[in-house]
C-alpha cells in the first residue's frame, strides 16, 4: 500500500503549520499513520541548508543560487523521507513542497515559472503531490498574524508586501492549472471554518 | 578590458592548488591583476555549503543533491566574484570549476553528463573558461601525495580508488570534446616539468 501526500502551501501567516497538525490529528483519527514534515528542511542537510536560507547576516543571494538551495534540500528531503513514508504507507503531510518555489522563487525573486519548472523537472521528475491545500489570504492579514505570533523575523519576512501579493498571485495561478490537485482556502475566516473545509477536503481524498 | 578565465581541474593530489599559487605569480609578473579562489566556496555562502558538502558526519546525501549543493555555490561563486572580476579586468584562477561536476556527481556518482550539461545550463548559461588545465595523473600517485600531504580527509577522499579512476576518465573526456579549451597536463612529472608546459600555456593565452 502507498500512503497519499499532502503538501500545505500559502504566504505567511496563512496557517500552514497550525493546520498541519490539525490535519496530523484528522487523518490519525481515521487509523492512517501519518508522517508530518516541513520545508525546507525536513533531513539534518536540510535544517542547514535552512539555515543558510533563512539566514539574515549572510549577503544577499541571487535568485538562481536561492532556488539550487531550496530544491538541494527538497532532492534530500524526497529521496530520504517523504518516499520512503509514502512507500511504507504513510501518509505525508508537508508544510511547504515545490509550489513554494513557484511562488517565492518563480514569482517574487522573478526566475519566471519555466525556469522552475525546469528545475522541478531536473530533481523530481514526475513527482506530484496527491493534494496541495493553497492557505490563501490577503498580504496584510497574514503579516499581522505573523506579527502577533512573535519570534524572530528570518530573511523572508523581511520582504515588502509587494513581495507577498507576487508569492499570492503565483500559488492561485498553479492551482488553477491543475484543480484536480488543489484546493484553495479562504484562510482569513476563522479556524474553525477553515477546518470544516480542510475536513471535507480529507474526507474526499480518504474516498478516492 | 576584460580578464581572462582560468580553470584549474582534476583529481585529488594532482597540484592543482600548488599550481593555481605559481600560475597567480606568472599572470602577476606580467603586469596582470590575478584573483585566486576555489570551489566549492569561494563566497561566505559558498562556504557553508562548502562544510556540508564536505561533512563526514551527515547520512549520505544523494547525488542529486550533492550536485544541486555544488552548482548553488557555484551560482553565487559567479556572480558575486568571478563575473565582477572578470568583468573589472582581473585574471581569474579557479581552483575547480563546473568540469568538476562532470567528472564527481556526473561520472564517479552516476548522475550522467548529460543531467550535468542540463544543470550547467540551468545554472550558468554559455559560461565556460577560457582555459581549462586538467591536471592528470594516475590515481594511486595523487592519492600518496595526498596522504604525504597529510591533513582531515573529507567525505570525497574517503571514496575508493575505482571512484577516482571514473572522476579521471570524465575530465580526459571533457578536454577531447573541446580541445581549444582545455590542456591536459602529465601532472604526475616533477613540478618544474608541469610548470614548464603551464607557463607555455600562459604564453600562448596571454597573446590570444
Ligand atoms: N484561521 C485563522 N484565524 C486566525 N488566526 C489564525 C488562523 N490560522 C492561523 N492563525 C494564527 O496565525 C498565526 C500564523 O499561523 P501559522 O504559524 O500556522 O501560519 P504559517 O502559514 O505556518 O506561517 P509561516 O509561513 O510564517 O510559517 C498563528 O499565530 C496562528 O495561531
Ligand atoms: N608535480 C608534483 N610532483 C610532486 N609532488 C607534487 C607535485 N604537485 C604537487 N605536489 C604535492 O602533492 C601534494 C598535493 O598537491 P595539491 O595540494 O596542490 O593538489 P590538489 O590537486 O590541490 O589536491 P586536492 O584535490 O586534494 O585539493 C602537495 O603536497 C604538493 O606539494
Ligand atoms: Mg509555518
Ligand atoms: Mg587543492
Amino acid at each position: 500500500m502507498i500512503g497519499k501526500f499532502i503538501a500545505l502551501e500559502g504566504g505567511e501567516g496563512a496557517g500552514k503549520s497550525t493546520n498541519a497538525q490539525f490535519i496530523k490529528q484528522q487523518l490519525e483519527a481515521r487509523g492512517l499513520e501519518v508522517l508530518l514534515t516541513r520545508e525546507p528542511g525536513g533531513t539534518p542537510l536540510g535544517e542547514k541548508v535552512r539555515a543558510i536560507l533563512l539566514d539574515t547576516t549572510l549577503p544577499a543571494m541571487t535568485p538562481t543560487t536561492e532556488a539550487l538551495l531550496m530544491f538541494a534540500a527538497r532532492a534530500e528531503h524526497y529521496a530520504q523521507v517523504i518516499a520512503p513514508a509514502l512507500a511504507a504507507g504513510q501518509w505525508v503531510i508537508s508544510d511547504r513542497f515545490v509550489d513554494a518555489s513557484f511562488a517565492y522563487q518563480g514569482a517574487a525573486r522573478g526566475l519566471g515559472s519555466n525556469k522552475i519548472a525546469e528545475l522541478a523537472d531536473w530533481t523530481l521528475p514526475n513527482v506530484q503531490a496527491d493534494l496541495t491545500l493553497v492557505f490563501d489570504l490577503p498580504v496584510e492579514v497574514g503579516m499581522m498574524r505573523v506579527q502577533a505570533r512573535g519570534g524572530v523575523i528570518d530573511r523572508f519576512e523581511q520582504e515588502p508586501p509587494a513581495f507577498f501579493e507576487q508569492v499570492r498571485q503565483a500559488y492561485l495561478e498553479r492551482a488553477v492549472k491543475a484543480p484536480s490537485h488543489y484546493c484553495v482556502l479562504d484562510a482569513s475566516q476563522d479556524l474553525s471554518a477553515v477546518q470544516r473545509v480542510i475536513a471535507e477536503q480529507l474526507d474526499r481524498l480518504c474516498l478516492g
